[in-house]
Order: C-alpha cells, then structure tokens, then sequence
C-alpha cells in the first residue's frame, strides 16, 4: 500500500460522544479517499471480546485486542478508528507503543454530568443504582489521557466543530490530503 | 483502496505445514506488490484468545476472531493468511460467508502418520500420553474440507511444489499479476 495509515484512537467517558464522531467522520474520510474501518467498544465486544467482563485485567485485555487489529489494520494504508472507553493510561501507552503506523489520540472530553445527563443508553442510571458494577466515571476510575494529540469537548463544541479540529490535525501531518 | 484483498485461509493438522507455506508464501506475494499479513494459530491465541481452551466452543470462538479480523484486512486490498487447525467445518463455512473479499481455503493436507513422525513441536507425544487432551486428530475430530479452492500435499510436495499451487490458482482468478 502506498496509502499512509494511520489510527485515530478515540477515549473518553461512555456517552461521550466517541462512536458518534467516528461514524461523523468515516463518509468525510471516505470521500478524501482514505480507507476507513471502525471498531468501536460494543462491535469489538461481541466480535474480540465475548465473555470479558469490567475488571481492569479484563478491559486492558480488550484494548489490546484492539490495538491489535488497528496495527494490522493501520501499517496496511488504513485509517482505523477506535472507539471503546479505554479508561487506563498504561494501556493505551502500551498499544501506541505497538502501532507501526502513526498513532492519533483523541480525547473525546465531557463532563460526567453531561454524559450522565444524555445517558443515552441508560447505563449511568443502573451504574448509580449498582445494577452495573465497575462502570467508568461512576464506580470504576477514568484516567484522562496527558498528551492527546487531539481534544474535542462534546458539550461545549458542535459535532461539526469537533470534526474538523480532527481533519485539521491529519491535514496537518499531511495523513489526509 | 484500489487492490483486491483475499483471504487465504489455511486448514490442516498440527504440523500439517501451513504456517511454514504461509510465511514461504510471504516475500513472493510481496515480490508481487501484495501486501501480506499472517496470522498463525499460535500468534492469534497470544493476541486475541488468551484464555480460550481447546473444547468446539473455544476453538469457534477463536475461529471467528480470526475471521473478524481476515475480513477488515482483506477487504481494505490486503492477502490475509490465516494458519490455524481450524478442525471445524461449520465454522468454517460460517467465516468463509461472513468473508466481502475472494476467501480461498487452502486445504493443506497431510496424513496423520506423517505428522505425527514430524511432531515438530513435540505435542503430538504428549497428546498420546494423555497430557494435552482435545488433539485434533488424536483425541479430537479434523473434518477435511469437502470443497476447498486449493489442496496441497505437503508429505508428497515439496514447499515449493505446494506454494506454487497456490500462486497458480490466485493467478488464474486475477488475485495477483
């Protein structure tokens, strides 16, 4: 491949916005004629990741199944976007360690407030009342990346906003034409 | 991406020698401006199934995986080769189906009494002793493929015999120039 991939490494609280950019961004990246796959945390759940539970060991587990195939995926001209919570710094350190291909991290940022306000599939509710246990922001930690390449912030920016300061950046490093 | 990916998924005994045709087949594909990525049967339950056994379910599960990830690579142009017993035919099919690019089984045969001298690794011993339980082909089933694109012989090939097979019949359905 003569294509320069690339992975855009979405993370952030669930809610925060981080499927939906990626799906924003994936017909934008498409018609720029960049190659676009998207793997995002429940897809990767059912498909990489049946039977892993919340546990720490469990979750670094999964995000490095996903690092995985965003390494095969990015050193083969593609842009692999990813777009599961993956709360823990150590990890997400150690899969960029891992990818050949350049690696772009997006903090998708917003308040716990304003996620727990969309709840838009439910999970904060059940998360307060212990329905679900080990949920990140509530009862399982969240460790905000330090040196993203990227940050968006979803409840103060429009998804259009957030978008292109991701465009911007891959134009930038000359991965987007 | 402008090229066309396939899959070339390799089924056979342990030590049958897919993993050494695989890796064989590599820098001649890539000769060929192919890109080329190989999973192995050993590599994939390192990276994506660590913790999955060897009973039908696990070894599913582990061939879906493989699956997911042959489809991503291949239908973004790349020569996915996958190398795991892979004993099962159902799920075999189930991969094949759920495969956007050409998938092409290649069928790397190799009578028992053969691998079992080789016994490259050592385990086909252990399995007669009792020690590794669920050995495909000693004390677990290896359906043969009943329709495969490819079968080699690799007790009656030479590697060079067997990869040209392969080259032939990717030639022969413009895979590769």
């Amino acid at each position: 491949m003569s294509k320069k991939g690339f992975t855009l490494w979405f993370t952030g609280l669930s809610g925060s916005g981080k499927s939906t950019l990626a799906q924003f961004l994936t017909p934008k990246l498409r018609e720029l004629g960049v190659p676009v796959e998207v793997m995002d945390g429940d897809e990767v759940r059912e498909n990489l990741s049946k039977g892993l539970g919340f546990s720490k060991e469990d979750r670094d587990t999964n995000i490095r199944r996903i690092g995985y195939v965003a390494n095969l995926l990015s050193r083969n001209g593609v842009c692999a976007m990813t777009a599961a919570i993956s709360p823990y710094r150590s990890v997400r350190r150690e899969v960029r360690d891992g990818c050949k291909a350049e690696f772009v991290e997006v903090f998708v940022k917003c308040p716990l407030e304003v996620v727990e306000e969309r709840d838009t599939k439910g999970l904060y509710k059940k998360a307060r009342a212990g329905i679900i246990k080990n949920f990140t922001g509530i009862s399982d930690p969240y460790e905000e990346p330090e040196k993203p390449e990227i940050v968006v912030d979803t409840a103060e920016e429009s998804i259009e906003q957030s978008a292109e300061k991701v465009l911007e950046f891959l134009r930038s490093r000359s991965l987007i034409g």
